[in-house]
């Protein structure tokens, strides 16, 4: 018996086997029962972040890059300047997305291993009054790093700019509360810390701000205002959406409020991480961020001298775990997931084998 | 007990509960098996039309409309010029898509329920040395009117011009032969006449002329050429796919070959129509279009004087059928889709309630 994987991943990742279930429905995507579920889904989106009373959720089809280039060709007009603050290959796509639409962009860059400095945002926002938005990532997938979004948010908020979150791999774990966070717009997509499946992204979006967006986005499938009006409209999807998707996004949700919210899922994250860590250290593996920057998401390892990463994946696959290539820039490096529908006792089993699947494929010095 | 509705639609529709079933893995999307599956998924999709010796599949998250947007934006250039051949509301929408963008679009306009007029079309073309592409649409599903690709085709061919086909609700079914027929992109969609699950378009398109687009598209998440050699490259998609719906599509595809192939299918869709048909016409329900323009894909029915359409489709819902409101400009309509794993059982059976559920909401003349 071929004993399926667990994905130890950025996403897609392991979902709960009651939210594939749920993609074994068929639903007219017109029809009433459809239309009060993707109801549901928005209003849930929103309530994750405890949005409801400023935002608005505008899902649509697509991965989490999708929601970045329409977010960008949403909010982002002619006259604007966009500031995108980068320490990670997902801050570098989303100004080359923005400067590829024609748009406007500066950029501040940190090494992969060093948060985005508040205070030197706040310098640049105030030596340049020209930019209008500032864009970072909440949790750097590239290397798993946390950026201290709350300080970044009350500095672009002083200087009254907008800020874009990408909160890919953070939303619905890591703490996002936007009674008290000025964020003009989070994105998110369906595959990470809600643990639905792939097929969908979504942002919130401040209302105030949307409505003032009607006609800017060049791109039809990607406009976030003409989505919003259409979900405000008849409560339906502006072009087919992915309804088994949908629907086993629905019940990720609701499995996300019996869990506890992001709350008692970051604690799951959180008891994941702690035993991967303490595995890896006895196993002698450096972490490449300082603690005190690490995320409960996903780990970057450094790669032992000599490791072959082909062989050492072939061989914890073979025990049923599915790891990730690394993507630093300088050096070689894997990264393990402490994200989707595992717990600790998943990463116990992890440690039983990591130490044989990496002594195997360590060339000899 | 809730019997689950059948989706006569046109689309998302009735699938097969094995393609649901697919959906019930969860996948690494960088893993070897998953990279094996969208091998399978991009020939599957290229021998349907046998098109492997010119074309390639470039299959790319989104609805339908995605891949249209993709297409314009990675296909026309800055100096090319479309003309789009309109008769309903989904060459409407190609030509709105494209003008967004900011190409030149010029417009040729039929009545809803009149084909193309390839003559037309040629001389069109003989006039205007400036269009370099022409785009239609194959089955225009707003009214369910085929048309006439192969002599479409011909003239576009002859005058030296590129076409691109949406083929949405007919890829699957309809002949489209590539080793025949001189088209540069053949446009569909998973969830019509393949019978999976949304969430997943594709593009067949000839190779000697996506190879000359590179970095044409200005979006990066459509820009058809990049995904391509993305595929090219490592077998793997740019951004995260929906891997659930990927699976469901290759299980659809390898039940169009058990069944037949495109062939067979259309056999089943006549098969279909006939029954609705023959029982409308003992209603007395009218068809709009002329009975030669039908193709066995979905069907317009001119309502009744006083149907209450609400009332209509909750009563035939009740009974398991989900039809599709119309889409005319000028009249009162109700369309009722041939497509997706439903057979002339479920018509008989359809026929047997459709007259109770339209003499229970025409209102008394």
């Amino acid at each position: 018996m071929i004993r399926k994987p667990l994905l130890l991943t950025p996403g897609p990742l392991t979902t709960d086997i009651a939210v594939r279930r749920a993609m074994l429905d068929d639903w007219g995507s017109r029809d009433p029962a459809f239309i009060a579920l993707t109801a549901e889904l928005r209003q849930r989106l929103v309530d994750v972040a405890n949005g409801s009373a400023s935002h608005v959720a505008v899902p649509i089809q697509g991965s989490g890059t999708y929601v970045l280039e329409a977010a960008v060709d949403t909010l982002i007009g002619p006259e604007d300047r966009l500031l995108v603050a980068i320490n990670g290959a997902y801050g570098e796509r989303m100004a080359a997305i923005a400067g590829r639409l024609g748009h406007t962009v500066e950029t501040m860059v940190w090494d992969e291993n060093q948060a985005v400095a508040p205070a030197m945002l706040a310098n640049r926002l105030e030596a340049n009054p020209a930019i209008t938005h500032v864009a970072v990532v909440h949790c750097e997938t590239t290397t798993g790093l946390l950026n201290p979004l709350e300080d970044i948010a009350r500095v672009v908020s002083e200087a009254g700019r907008h800020l874009i979150v990408d909160a890919m791999s953070s939303f619905g774990a890591l703490p996002i509360d936007l009674r008290a966070l000025r964020a003009t717009a989070i994105l998110a997509s369906s595959n990470k810390c809600l643990e639905g499946t792939p097929g969908l992204a979504f942002a919130l979006i401040d209302r105030a701000v949307l409505e003032a967006c009607a006609g800017r986005s060049r791109s039809t499938t990607l406009d976030l205002h003409a989505q919003w009006r259409g979900f405000e409209k008849d409560g339906q999807w502006r072009f087919t959406p992915p309804v088994q998707v949908v629907a086993a996004l629905v019940e990720a949700l609701r499995l996300l409020e019996a869990e506890g919210g992001p709350t008692a899922r970051l604690e799951r994250y959180s008891a994941n991480l702690s035993v991967l860590l303490d595995g890896a250290a006895s196993l002698g593996l450096e972490l490449f961020l300082d603690p005190s920057l690490q995320a409960p998401i996903i780990v970057t390892f450094r790669s032992p001298p000599g490791l072959d990463f082909e062989g050492f994946y072939a061989a914890l696959a073979e025990e049923g775990f599915l790891i990730y290539p690394g993507k630093l820039t300088r050096e070689a490096s894997f990264r393990i997931g402490c994200i989707g529908a595992v717990t600790s006792d998943d990463f116990i089993r992890l440690m039983s084998v990591l130490g044989p699947a990496l002594a195997g494929h360590v060339a000899a010095a």
